[in-house]
């Protein structure tokens, strides 16, 4: 289906997105790193526990450990009496075991004496003289006690392939001894800058020439999903230059992001560029999103590789819808899909805004409170200025099937990170 | 006022936080970075802009620059005609300066000619001959054109201090030539463990020991805050072991965290500590929360010190409710109020709990989805165990007033990071 002026048809963004995630793509490498470095990577296998956690019976209050059938009945007017056989110090082997009517003092922390089942607090015994305690309570078995393998059992999955490693788990990693775990590696995206204006940000500028600004858009946006930018510098209008260019790129990266290329030329140059190298080759150019229409997107040799328009608010939005997903891909993450992965909230429209039917657009805005409500501000503005984004807090999308969002509609901001 | 056991009564979370907030707190130091490393680093500058950008007029279009006085009227059906007088090169000074009735062929990105003030899009032209070109369309003055001082004006304050610097923020000052800025340093945050049962995890376990969890989980928790963790090891029960210890990292880091400590001593030690070492010292000791109700709170020469609980999941809540309000402070970061740090989400509570009204409770939940709607399911279980904070997604908070929560209730998820 062609449009009015002969042009494909734009693929709408879910069916682009579709086709990216279906493709081949390169599996991420596995290595193998100290837990000490491993915050936020993804784990490539299941960690099962080597041992029980704790590992012995631990109080968790400081009183005393008793059986608690020698407990029964007992109360502040009926007190029970026990004879104190000694007491367990932190990190040590008590090396007694109690008979019934005894009892030992035990710290928070303490390991259970054989014979003991539970832990009567402080507050509820006195202390009669150094052989006996009065207990003015009635425990039950295990209260306040840690059973050996309560916290983790051995053999039991703490962790599972494809999870990203929060602190605790980090925590848990350590308690069981395990110091060292397979993480996939992090993917490498490369980023080359086209376009024979852009120079350098440390170059002198010449009339009619601009600073590198989507390289270091991009190389955050990727630092953000915890990826690995490269930046591989910025290409002139030249065909045979870019191909091998982005040819070393696709053998040394997981993904590759051509930006910029802004001038007919490099347009032309990022397609054939993409199908010469290698099959499938690109998969769309152009889709149905503001801003962030020309996109190309395509597959060399299970690398994605991605044209990128050139104007920063595209770079942004292009990235964040297309990039991003490829690359949580490619991280090995396997992500709860109804867990939101970015600070989302709703908000109220601050003005009536049109939108044209048949695309989706990703409109900038600043989130502002007044009366006590957050507002949505449009921050409205070519898609070519960076200054947009930066006044910008985060995203709102108005889906393709909507004419526009009306003053004081709530909407859903998606903050940028 | 105290309960009626003769303790202090607890302080309340609020209150508490209140108190440590306006402290004299050690301020940040700055330090002067490259913008290549200036991710999620916090502005110490106001970044005002030493020039225009883009710096020249722009097109933002392939086309035809124009005098857009001399395509009033134009159509379809009513073409006008213009001189083409060469074309523009990309990054190139144009060298020419256009008549009325003359016009330039422009590239997108292309630098305006003198005299012509807006572009036509190709689609609205036709190529005669070399030298004249047919105009389908009246364009307005500034048209398909960025003005030279568009995006950002010599002068203007484009980054603000105690900006927390997103990947566009560094697009900015890589547009404007700015590659280097002065930031905060990022707050270092010492990490002491105590308790004569636990061991490094690369130790081999005796009886009765367990391995350190709580310092990595705690050292995860400030990577996530882009701070610098510490470990300055294991402290077994010794008064003056800990006292130096604690002064070596007041004297070395922003912010000291005393983890563990369950035994009856260290508990005494800790706020001893804190007290020998300065005024105010200790500032609480007991909070109105569940888990982490024995956490200490005080001031030593400006760098707060705490003593957290040491159950794993007493460790988190304590740090998300009380540490990280104070790194976020500490880290020069003006934080907008009501914009969420956090990823937050509503959804419907899966039973009753209840919960004792006087102290905020926070819940650890699990996140299923369930006929189209997601609940936070508690994850129950004694705040000793580092599983239950495993098999948690996140925090829902009961506050201290509401005796608990009902099923199918809605409640705010806080997921951890």
């Amino acid at each position: 289906m062609k449009d009015l002026l002969g042009r494909e048809e734009a693929l709408k963004v879910d069916e682009a997105l579709d086709l990216l995630l279906h493709q081949d793509i390169k599996q991420p490498e596995i290595e193998s790193i100290f837990i000490e470095g491993v915050y936020g990577r993804v784990l490539s296998e299941d960690i099962i526990s080597p041992e029980n956690l704790p590992g012995f019976n631990r109080s968790t209050m400081d009183g005393y450990a008793v059986n608690s059938a020698d407990t029964f009945g007992a109360s502040d007017t009926m007190p029970v009496y026990l004879e104190v056989k000694g007491q367990v110090l932190m990190g040590e082997d008590p090396g007694i075991s109690m008979q019934r009517g005894e009892t030992v003092r035990i710290p928070t922390g303490g390991m259970l004496p054989g014979g003991a089942d539970s832990v009567v607090m402080f507050e509820y015994t006195n202390i009669i003289d150094d052989k006996m305690v009065e207990i003015m309570k009635t425990v039950s078995p295990n209260e306040n006690v840690i059973l050996a393998d309560e916290d983790v059992k051995k053999g039991e999955v703490v962790l599972k392939r494809g999870q990203r490693l929060r602190p605790q788990d980090i925590g848990a990693l350590a308690g069981l001894g395990i110091l060292e775990v397979k993480v996939f590696s992090r993917p490498v995206v490369a980023i080359i800058g086209t376009g024979d204006e852009v120079v350098p940000p440390d170059k002198p500028l010449s009339a009619g020439e601009v600073r590198d600004i989507n390289s270091y858009n991009l190389a955050g946006l990727i630092l953000a999903l915890n990826a690995v930018p490269v930046k591989k510098g910025i290409i002139k209008d030249d065909f045979d230059r870019l191909l091998s260019v982005v040819e070393e790129s696709v053998t040394e990266s997981d993904m590759v992001l051509i930006t910029g290329g802004s001038s007919v030329g490099t347009k032309d140059y990022t397609s054939r560029v993409i199908d010469k190298l290698g099959s499938p080759g690109v998969l769309f150019h152009g889709i149905a999103m503001k801003p962030g229409k020309p996109l190309i997107g395509g597959i060399v040799k299970g690398v994605p590789v991605f044209g990128l328009p050139g104007h920063p608010a595209a770079i942004t939005v292009s990235f964040e819808t297309f990039v991003e997903p490829l690359v949580m891909k490619m991280s090995g993450e396997k992500h709860c899909p109804h867990i939101p992965l970015r600070r989302t909230f709703k908000a109220l429209f601050s003005r009536n805004l049109s939108s044209s039917i048949g695309r989706e657009e990703h409109v900038r805005v600043s989130v502002e409170k007044r009366n006590g409500a957050l507002w949505a501000v449009p921050i409205l503005g070519k898609s070519g200025l960076v200054s947009t984004l930066v006044k910008a807090d985060g995203i709102v999308i108005v889906p393709m099937n909507k004419s526009g969002v009306y003053e004081g509609e709530e909407v859903e901001v998606r903050l940028f990170k």
